[in-house]
């Protein structure tokens, strides 16, 4: 385990239902500086693709902006991912929540027939191109899948069976794991966690959360 | 440490800089349930006094209401505090943020002439009237110094001069502690600790939180 690694975060906004799953985000960033590594958060400059009023789940009024609205975890401290390369970070992770599937990626309105945000499609590859490690947290390996499918990664995405099929489809093998468990492909430096994808509570998915940055760091080294 | 205890964690809203501190309050949770003790989250139903960008520090337009972002924080269990009373709770903890001294009072304008938002002024006199622990993290002290200072209880700010001697005008000794401790005051059974008062980090406000719940859980038995 290196201590210094520089861990890229990639949030979605703020909210587990049309932004970062905000428990798996802070819990990243907790475990990323108990190692004694240091997080660099990042976010792509683009409208919200819904704000959704979480205390009754019914779509609110107004836009929202991914940076702006993921800001609100790193406390200020966050950069447009579109300023961000591969040769800025040693390792990068991505939490859960609706905004993996919405504001990342359009998984939650086209399923299979995703397309990832660009900028973060281009992350993506160039963390893959330079053999640095990702983690992917919750619903966020779909966009492992999306855009690494050819190269057949082993992902978990807990026990729902429609979005395992979709990771399937797209050239994966799903790994079913525990919510205080982490899989890490060594092969193709990916490791993930179900986290709230199970749940039931956040000592739950503390616990995989700590194995993958665990994971992350090692695969740094 | 008596197991299954139930206790609240009121929040203001979903952002360092005009809500809950986010990291605060979600480590918050996680002690909560890592002492299997179970976490009840409120918030009251009252306007935003403000909604910053987080990623610049300007106002933004837009109203946004406490309860409603909170619930964010809190994955949309949550409610509304006014329908919460002492009976319901073993104990009770207020995470920092600005929105401690902008949504849950009015600090941020007023200073020592500050008034606590009526419903969260009477839970926490019936807190008092109960006999039950309370834990006030980062800048939320000022509330237990506003409704509670005829009792003079013993409190943390960090090292920030001036509101610690708004503190002490209301009646409350304040008492330095560093950021991975939490102070008890037996008597009046509140805890406290300075967390992002002082920071400068994640893990280090995780240590002083983890001792402020434990010690709260503690004072429950």
């Amino acid at each position: 385990m290196r201590k210094g690694m520089r861990i890229g975060v990639v949030l979605s906004g703020c909210g587990v239902y049309d932004g970062a799953e905000i428990h798996e985000s802070v819990l990243t960033l907790l475990e990323i500086e108990r190692l004694g590594c240091e997080s660099f958060c990042l976010a792509p400059d683009i409208p919200q693709s819904r704000v959704i009023n979480h205390l009754d789940g019914s779509v609110s009024g107004g836009e929202r902006n991914v940076l702006e609205e993921s800001a609100r975890i790193a406390r200020g401290e966050i950069k447009n991912i579109s300023q961000a390369g591969a040769n800025d970070l040693d390792g990068l992770i991505f939490p859960g929540g609706s905004g993996a599937a919405g504001n990342l990626s359009d998984y939650a309105l086209k399923g299979k027939d995703l397309t990832v945000t660009p900028e973060v499609e281009r992350l993506i590859n160039e963390m893959r191109e330079s053999r640095k490690p990702m983690g992917f947290i919750c619903i966020a390996p779909v966009l492992a899948a999306a855009v690494l499918g050819e190269y057949s990664p082993s992902l978990t995405i807990g026990n729902d069976t429609a979005t395992a099929g979709v990771i399937e489809t797209l050239g994966c093998r799903h790994v079913e794991k525990g919510v205080s468990e982490a899989h890490t492909d060594e092969e193709n430096l990916i490791v993930s966690t179900p986290a709230y994808m199970l749940g039931p509570g956040i000592s739950d998915i503390s616990r995989g959360i700590r194995k993958l940055v665990e994971e992350v760091v090692r695969l740094c080294g």
